[in-house]
């Protein structure tokens, strides 16, 4: 910190990076100051149409589906331009309320967009499925000429020298990239908050998070400043922050959508892979996005995809689904509990067979990913009677020295080392929800190798499980929370096992909000561990008012289609 | 070793083993000992047609084929009693004369058959596709009940308490289980010894290795004691022991076939997965295995599987094949350097396209599994050269004060830990085949990451180059051998490199055999590296005179019915 003045320094880095990227706002796009809504204006979702400040086109466009846009871009009643700048100035207007981008890309989604409509216009046809469509990104996704800081000051400045193997293939399927969004401090926060760039907020409540670590995505899409995003998602970075703001978000099983050749931090980690996923306000670019990125077959760009073209499934009409209440860790909040109730009571009404899903394997699981000691109270002390006698496990649970409520396996089994290795170059600190990583040792390949021995058991276990109930998915919560103020995320459990198992998942808004009268305060119910008890505890109805509700479908590994054709029989029985 | 008379020293252990395994043949299937081949005679393949001990119809049984044994059980030619017994019987035959089996299970395949025939005589239908057929199985897949020693003291006497995957999947099919068959040491041996069982010699010449490491299964095919085996493969275990027999192998991709449950001496490694595959005298046997296993949907039984039906794939009539005279390593020995150019000639002269297919990128995927130093002569000198300018590598290829040429990288990166536990407790030395596992050390967890990038890179910069070439695959050596001494097998690359990019390849004999006149000594040019001067200097045509020669064919990942497809094309050309 002392020599925050010098240029090497993360500060300073940080200061210049983000007057550029403020700057990179061309005038027009600036917001008034007279029409800016005020800081305490919390939800800011009503600027579009309220302010006057976008034309009635900028508004139909921005308001529009994917597949109706990439339609009227095709047939004239639109130019890719027009969509793009429409969709250019909410973004720019989206972070200016929430800053919520890393990067613009502006003038070269421009000129790329004429070069589209030119095209289109010379040859009658459209280069591909996605002919002329915006699309926003990530930061990790590399684009050529363009910074992928994930949020460290050390990788500002340090653009891209090739493009992701999926951005590759959107562009010729015909996307048009015009902002990257913000993530946190290496991904691996379940808010989107860094050194450089800072906080990332909820535009439908600037007092909460809106998710990490796709948090930029999360508040750009549920703002309209994207009709359709790409994730990534390694412990529920895709469906935490769609579920706090009330979009869809698909977690594919690893190999169907490719990875190649995004930023990192913990490049080469591959006991859990992340994975790539779209982000959207609607079911309909959620499968736009995945038959059409399978249907240009990845296998071919990036040698971890599986050659499975997409699938036509059937589903229904009568599902049977298993709904898990809670984990048996951390129970819903009231309005997720509510949810959940009447969305299962909906579903009995449309005819489908649900069946309680006990939470069996989800403390193993999470216990793979960290460590479990925070649970070990309440009924998962019955849990933690059985674990002793797993000799593995002990091992796992009890070799070192450090308070073991801090380990993350396999994410800091190289003794935090990685991580370092990009910060300390510009003496950028580790931020504190990241303790972990600072607070761990080297784990050692034989203990990976038992970690991972474990993980495959319990994967076994899991899809015994399923296949004996016989059941067509899983419905739960995809966290505690229909909303959390900053700094109070907690529990990733409801997404991370299903990371562990590899399986299909999708977040999805279940069409009601928090009711601060029907949504009160837990009834002091005995809790299942500490963090339960926190969790209940911070439990604010009143901060929570009139947020979206979310919860999440679960099909098996590789099941993208099937979780959502799911997706779309739950929607119709709403 | 001072313990060598008490029960707990590995010693004793293999003794007592050993006579249980030499006692379970029963006395009606012991060689008589006028007829028995003497230890001189090094090819005993004709031993069972010649001696007069089978009878027509035992002869005519084990000569079958697969798909006619299946017809004939089925329509009661043959009972699966009979075919059984059959089996048995040379089984146990193969055994005498080349110390091929690990586990017998006579009396319960017989009892299994008749069940089997109970069956097909109560219901007139079979209880599966391979209803009656008698497949072997190498040691190491489980089956409650019988030991999985992959040849460790400490593990003897310690009977399956499950079955493997496969084992569930295929006896639902109709299978009967009779041997179990030999393995080196922890399986990471390419020649098949270990200090419980010894070592397993070649039936075509007993001089000669079956290789490893599913050398048991290649010994007992090659004799007839098998009509369709079950090996592994992780650097070429399927592969290399086949091409040593003159019989078919298929290495699939990872996740084509269960691999679930099955024992390993390196559990919880990952980084390069271990496959199973079919091993049998004829394609059409290797083609029934693949498409009955995936046509039983493994991935309901096993979730590291993929769900990827068996696809009906066209190849030709003109392939695109490149070939790989040498792998700018270690050149084939004179009889497979013919063999490769005579099949060349063979397939241009029926119509096939065939370009050369530079050895790029093989050294680099070899320097991920094993130090390459002893490559850095000759021509290789040259990727040396280039290699020195990337740190990643220069950190992984010297990071270690010992002798980097011992340094098996993925497969001793626990520290050799997994090894000792399972040595130590009777304190069984480590074989000297395998001194790079006593001398090793902790990768750590950061290394490991660096390394699993450096194989990320290469598996697409390889992709890469097969698509830009539009091959339909590579055709190659297996080994540098049409056969080896006992003790003298060296360089894994040709099987191993096709295992870091997990593409599906088969091992074929290609119909013809060594010819002392033909095949002479190499002229003496410039050896690759110090490894390709030995191999050469060691090349004795008059050892090897008459052995089989086998060739490599390799498709994509997960193209195992494309890799079927064109070697039926390739067969049919020679």
């Amino acid at each position: 910190m002392s020599q925050s003045s010098v240029p090497d320094d993360w500060k300073a880095i940080s200061d210049v990076k983000k007057k550029a990227l403020s700057d990179s706002i061309p005038p027009e796009w600036r917001i008034p100051s007279n029409i800016l809504p005020p800081d305490t204006q919390l939800d800011v979702t009503s600027f579009p149409v309220k302010s006057g400040w976008f034309s009635e086109q900028e508004l139909e466009i921005t308001a529009a589906t994917a597949s109706s846009i990439l339609e009227n871009v095709h047939t004239w009643k639109w130019s890719a331009q027009d969509v793009t700048k429409a969709f250019c100035k909410r973004a720019a207007a989206t972070h200016q309320l929430t800053n919520c981008l890393s990067e613009t890309l502006f003038s070269s989604a421009l000129s790329r967009a004429r070069e589209l409509d030119d095209h289109l216009a010379k040859t009658g046809s459209v280069v591909g499925p996605l002919h002329g469509l915006p699309i926003s990104l990530k930061d990790n996704f590399n684009i050529i000429g363009t910074d992928s800081t994930v949020g460290f000051a050390h990788w500002v400045n340090k653009p891209a020298t090739h493009n992701s193997a999926l951005v590759d293939q959107l562009q010729d399927a015909g996307a048009v990239f015009y902002v990257k969004t913000n993530v946190p401090t290496a991904m691996m926060i379940a808010e989107t908050v860094n050194n450089v760039f800072g906080r990332t907020t909820n535009p439908l409540n600037r007092n909460l998070t809106s998710g990490g670590s796709s948090g930029g995505e999360s508040a750009l899409i549920a703002f309209g400043g994207s009709v359709l995003g790409v994730g990534t998602d390694i412990v529920g970075s895709l469906r935490i922050p769609a579920s706090l703001t009330g979009i869809f978000a698909l977690r594919p099983s690893f190999g169907r959508f490719p990875t190649r050749g995004a930023a990192s931090a913990l490049a080469g980690q591959e006991a859990v892979h992340s994975v790539n996923g779209p982000m959207a306000r609607g079911i309909g670019e959620i499968e736009l996005f995945a038959k059409t990125v399978v249907g240009l077959r990845p296998w071919e760009r990036d040698p971890k995809c599986v050659p499975l073209p997409w699938r036509s499934v059937n589903v229904g009409p009568k599902l049977k689904l298993g709904v898990m209440w809670d984990d048996g860790m951390v129970r819903p909040t009231p309005p997720i509990q509510r949810a959940l109730k009447e969305v299962v009571e909906k579903l009995r009404k449309a005819g489908h067979e649900i069946v309680d899903w006990a939470p069996e394997l989800h403390e193993e699981a999470l216990g793979i990913l960290v460590s479990t000691h925070r649970f070990q109270h309440g009924r998962a002390r019955i849990d933690r009677a059985c674990r002793f006698r797993d000799p593995i496990l002990d091992l796992l649970q009890y070799r070192r020295p450090t308070d073991p409520r801090e380990q993350l396996k396999f994410f800091t089994a190289d003794g935090g080392k990685s991580l370092k290795a990009i910060l300390d170059p510009v003496h950028e600190p580790v931020r504190p929800e990241m303790a972990a990583y600072n607070n761990t040792a080297e784990l050692g390949v034989h203990a990976l190798w038992q970690l991972q021995m474990q993980r495959s058991t319990v994967c076994h276990k899991y899809l015994g499980r399923c296949r004996e109930a016989g059941i067509d998915g899983i419905l739960c919560a995809t966290t505690p929370f229909a909303g959390v103020e900053h700094g109070k995320f907690k529990h990733v459990a409801y997404t991370g096992v299903f990371n562990i198992l590899d399986y299909a998942a999708i977040s999805f808004p279940c069409g009601a909000n928090v009711d601060q009268a029907l949504d009160r305060a837990s009834d002091g119910s005995s809790p299942l561990s500490d963090v339960d008890r926190q969790v209940q505890a911070d439990y604010d109805a009143s901060a929570v008012h009139g947020m979206p509700m979310s919860l999440q479908l679960v099909a098996g590994r590789l099941e993208e289609e099937k979780v959502i054709e799911m997706t779309k029989v739950v929607l119709k029985a709403l």
